[in-house]
C-alpha cells in the first residue's frame, strides 16, 4: 500500500508531513500480532490466516458531513471508523484481527491525525486489531477502513438463515445513537450516556462470537432495526413481526423522549451497532445467558413468520403505522 | 459490508436507487470464484485462502480532482481504481483474487455507475478478480479499493531485500502517463499510446509473479521512479545509481517531448505502474527472458550501491541535477 500520496501533484512538497502522518498513526496503533508477517511500510501487507479458518472481510466508509457532523472530535471519528467495520465482523461471528486504513484529509493537520489515531488505537487495542497498512490521500475528509477477521469453516453467521418460527432478538438497547443525534441536530446537547453511543459505539464482537452455533441469522443495526431486519427477511425469504412493547430502550433514552418517540428511534434510528439476530425460540434462555456472559443483554423482540416484510405490532397484536424516524446518519 | 448507506440521513428516500447501483456493479463485475464462500450481500465477505499461502492485502484511494481530473471517463476511473491496487499486489509477487469497493458518489448517477462498473469489470475479468463486497456512500467522488491476493509462504517480494551490487531494473517504459498528463494539463490532447497509459494502466501482475525467486526487492512505480526507488533504498538500507541513458522511453513519448523532458518524466513522473526491482546482476539474462515470457520488457537501469539515496548519472558517470517533473498526479 502506498502511504505516499499526500502531496499528490507536487512530489517533494509534502513528503515530510506525510511521513509524520504515517508515524503518528503507526506510533499510536501499536498492536503487535505474530500473524502479521509484514505490516505498514511495503506495497501490501503480508498476513497469515490460521489453518481451517475462513477469512471475513468488510469495508465501510465514513464521510464528513454525511456520517458525522463537521466538528466531531477527531478521536471519535477514528474510533467510529473502526467500530462500524468491527460491527460488520461481529455480525458474522468473526474474530477480528487486522485493519487497513484509507484516510483522505483536506490538509496535513497534525492535531487531527493525532486525535484520530488515538481514538482508532483505543478501539483497536481493545479488540487486539493490528493496523497493517493503508493509504493517506489529499481530498475531502473521508475514511475507509477494511477490517479482517476469521471464523472456523462453515461457522459464520449470515443474513440468510432465519426460519419461520424463530424468535427475533437484539443485543443491548436501541435508539440511543439516533436519540443523541436528534438532540444535537436540534441545537441542544445530549446526555453523556446517549452521545457516547453515537460517537463511540461498542461493536458487539464478544456477542457475535457467542452466537456462533446458536443464532440462525444475524445482522448489525447500522441503518435502523426495521431496515436491517428487512435485509435479513429478504435474504432468508421470510417475514418478521416486532412487538413494539418489547423493544429495549435505555433509561437515558426513556428520560429524554416520550414513549412514542423512543419507540420510533428504536425502530428506525441507526448507528446503534447492536446485533439483531434470530434463533429457535426454545433457545432463548441459553442465548440470554451466553450474551450475558459476553457482557451484554439480549432481548427477544419478535418472531419470524411466513411471507415477507417487517410488521410492528402493538400490545393487542395489531399492526402499527411507523413513521421513519430518519436519524440514522447526520443529514446535510 | 453495508451497501446501504447511499441515502444516509433520510432512510427510505433513496433505497431504490441504491439497490440499482449495487445491481449495476454486481451485474457487470461477474467473475465467479469457488474460493468465495459468500460475496456481495451480507455484512462481510467470507473467503477461503488456500493452504500454505500468505494473504496479501492493500488499499489505495482515488479522489476526484487529485488522482484524476474532473471529466475523466467513468470507465477509466473504474479501471484505474482497481489497477493501482493490483499494481501493489504485483509488486509483492502476489496472485490477485478478490476486491472490495468503497465508492463515494455525490449522487446516484446511473450513467456514471454503469461506466465505472464496466471499466472496473474489464480489468477484474482480465485478472480473474472477484468483487466480493463494498460500500456505497454519498459524498465527494472518491474510490477506495482493497485488493487481496496471495503468495506461497515466504515468497513475497518486498522493498527491503536490495543488496549492494544488485542491478536495478524496470519493466516496460517510464514517463508515458506523466507525459500524457503534461499534455492534457497544457490544454492539448495526448497521443492515444500515452493517454492509454495514464487512464488504463496495466498492472504488471504476470511480471510480478515471474520475479518471485529472482528479484531481491520490488516496488511499483506510482509516485515516480526516483521517489519509489528511494523507498526501496530506505527499506534496504542501501543507495542506488541510475544511468539516465538507460531509462526505457516509449516511441510515443520520444516523439512528443525533447530528450531532457523525456528523461525528467521517466525519472519523476508517476502513474506508470511499472515494477522497479533489484536482482543480482548475474541474473540479468534470466530475468529479461522471464519478464518477456510475462509479456513485458525488462531493462537494466542502474545498480545498488553502499550508502543512501538515489543518484542519477550521465553518460560520463557524473551525477546529474534532476528537477522534479512533478506530474505524478493531477494537480489542483
Amino acid at each position: 500500500m502506498t502511504w505516499c500520496r499526500f502531496s499528490s501533484g507536487m512530489p517533494g512538497s509534502g513528503n515530510r508531513m506525510e511521513f509524520d502522518l504515517i508515524e503518528a498513526i503507526r506510533a499510536r496503533v501499536d498492536v503487535a500480532r505474530s500473524d502479521v508477517a509484514l505490516g505498514i511500510g511495503d506495497d501490501a501487507a503480508l498476513l497469515d490466516v490460521p489453518a481451517n479458518r475462513q477469512l471475513v472481510a468488510c469495508t465501510d466508509t465514513l464521510v464528513a458531513g454525511v456520517h458525522f457532523p463537521a466538528g466531531t472530535a477527531p478521536g471519535d471519528i477514528g474510533w467510529k471508523a473502526l467500530a462500524v467495520n468491527l460491527s460488520d465482523l461481529a455480525a458474522m461471528g468473526a474474530e477480528p484481527a487486522w485493519a487497513l486504513l484509507a484516510l483522505t484529509l483536506p490538509d496535513a493537520d497534525a492535531v487531527f491525525v493525532e486525535g484520530f489515531a488515538t481514538g482508532f488505537a483505543e478501539l483497536a487495542r481493545a479488540h487486539g486489531v493490528a493496523l497493517v497498512g493503508g493509504d493517506t490521500t489529499q481530498g475531502p475528509l473521508a475514511i475507509s477502513v477494511t477490517a479482517f477477521g476469521w471464523v472456523p469453516r462453515d461457522c459464520a453467521l449470515t443474513r440468510s438463515g432465519a426460519r419461520v418460527g424463530d424468535a427475533v432478538f437484539t443485543t443491548g438497547a436501541l435508539g440511543d445513537a439516533a436519540g443523541a443525534l436528534k438532540m444535537l441536530m436540534g441545537g441542544g446537547s445530549a446526555p453523556a450516556a446517549l452521545s457516547a453511543r453515537l460517537h463511540r459505539p461498542e461493536p458487539r464482537v464478544a456477542a457475535g462470537l457467542a452466537l456462533r452455533g446458536s443464532a440462525s441469522a444475524c445482522i448489525d443495526v447500522s441503518d435502523g432495526l426495521l431496515a436491517d431486519l428487512a435485509h435479513v427477511c429478504v435474504a432468508s425469504k421470510v417475514g418478521a413481526e416486532i412487538e413494539a412493547d418489547a423493544l429495549p430502550v435505555s433509561p437515558a433514552l426513556a428520560a429524554s423522549f416520550d414513549a412514542p418517540t423512543c419507540r420510533d428511534l428504536a425502530l428506525s434510528g441507526g448507528d446503534d451497532y447492536e446485533l439483531c439476530f434470530t434463533a429457535p425460540a426454545a433457545r432463548e434462555a441459553e442465548i440470554v445467558e451466553k450474551i450475558a456472559h459476553a457482557g451484554c443483554r439480549a432481548t427477544r423482540i419478535g418472531r419470524i413468520v411466513a411471507g415477507s416484510g417487517v410488521r410492528v405490532l402493538d400490545a393487542n397484536a395489531n399492526e402499527m403505522e411507523i413513521a421513519h424516524a430518519g436519524w440514522g446518519h447526520f443529514s446535510r
